[in-house]
């Protein structure tokens, strides 16, 4: 495996291709630090923009649904998508309407999505989507039945080529408009958690579990889920 | 115009589809309280799913970009896209593997994308995108030139058909798991607005300004849009 995704016609980047990277670490940290992604794919000419959760194990990503949902069932038959994250990191405010731009970090991957069928395999991916938010949490939940396994549709994309932009800089003014009397700078958008809500049938007597330990009130939540990637990924 | 979209086999929700709702005041909200959405479209075959920056007038979507990127040299023509907007609101344990979820506003909107080419209309394009995210403040810009405008493409679409989808609800937890010692609720999720940071060029003498008065530190982003837009939509 090299460090680099392979470069190609669709995967490219075109626009603003100096913020473009392929490397393996870059697409991974930005794929790592969501939990939400948009899925494209496409039915009879028509494309479909669909968000939903993915996890990831080395350059395979994992998403899933109700086996009865549209995209799960067109998906079965390994079809081609293309899987993007995308964090808004801040509002830039230049000199002229022209510059004005945002920072943010995205990744988009290309592949030929399919319908995990293997039991085992299908199996353990349902245990990875709770394990990979909250290591350590299956153990303190009853087994999955096969009822639930059936009820749900796992699928698997192997990352063919992955592109990731990253913009991460203040205001990038034409040097002939420096001297306008004008504000320029950056708001920096940050997405956090706040303080848990039990549920309301809850007992009062069960506490805040270990596993929410990353997802302390006030983290960044792209940090949150690195951290937890990381123990998910070194997990025997 | 009625309150709702037309329901269609491609707008309809399938999956978990209590949570869905047709009509424009939903739709729009969610769109409005965004300023990142991805673009799903197709080029022979395969699925692109980009993310940029967009904004409404009425039923009618816009969005922008350099008159070189691959997406709206394509989409010129006239092609179908789909355009969704996502909030993440929460992650939601319960007791169950099964039945953890997150807390989400979605919106699907369905149409046809076109290059906006009637001068006017497209220099109308690129002020709103700055007073839509700032109202007034292309008034202390300068003018655009004409060479920023030949160097941006604009695309537009009309909604045709749009679904929103919301699940906002703590854990929904099946009756037989309810005595179960496992901690069940949800970790609420924000995206909020930090400090600005001025341009390091920036001369001390030149103050925050009063466009940036929505996005005072600590406001969440989606508060700041929904009122941006209301100041944006009502302006002469």
């Amino acid at each position: 495996m090299t460090d680099s995704y392979p470069i190609t016609a669709r995967s490219r980047v075109k626009r603003v291709a100096k913020r473009a990277e392929y490397d393996r670490t870059a697409v991974h940290a930005i794929l790592d630090a969501a939990m939400l992604c948009h899925v494209a794919y496409v039915i009879d000419g028509q494309p479909f923009c669909t968000p939903t959760l993915h996890w990831r194990r080395g350059d395979r990503l994992y998403w899933h649904g109700s086996s009865a949902s549209r995209m799960l069932r067109h998906l079965a038959t390994g079809v081609p998508v293309c899987l993007t994250v995308t964090h808004l990191d801040g509002l830039v405010l230049a000199r002229s309407a022209f510059n004005h731009s945002a920072n943010y970090r995205s990744a988009m991957c290309f592949g030929t999505a399919h319908l995990v069928t293997d039991p085992e395999e299908k199996r353990q991916a349902l245990l990875d989507v709770t394990d990979r938010l909250f290591p350590g949490r299956n153990a303190t939940l009853r087994p999955i039945t096969a009822q639930e396994i059936k009820a749900t549709a796992v699928i698997a994309m192997e990352i063919e080529e992955a592109s990731a932009k990253i913009r991460a800089a203040n205001a990038g003014d034409d040097d002939e408009d420096g001297h306008l009397p004008v504000w320029a700078g950056v708001i920096p958008v940050e997405t956090v958690l706040r303080a848990e809500q039990p549920s309301p049938v809850l007992p009062a007597t069960i506490p805040r579990p270990a596993d929410l330990a990353p997802y302390a009130p006030g983290t960044r939540l792209d940090d949150a889920l690195r951290a937890t990637q990381i123990l998910f990924a070194s997990a025997p």
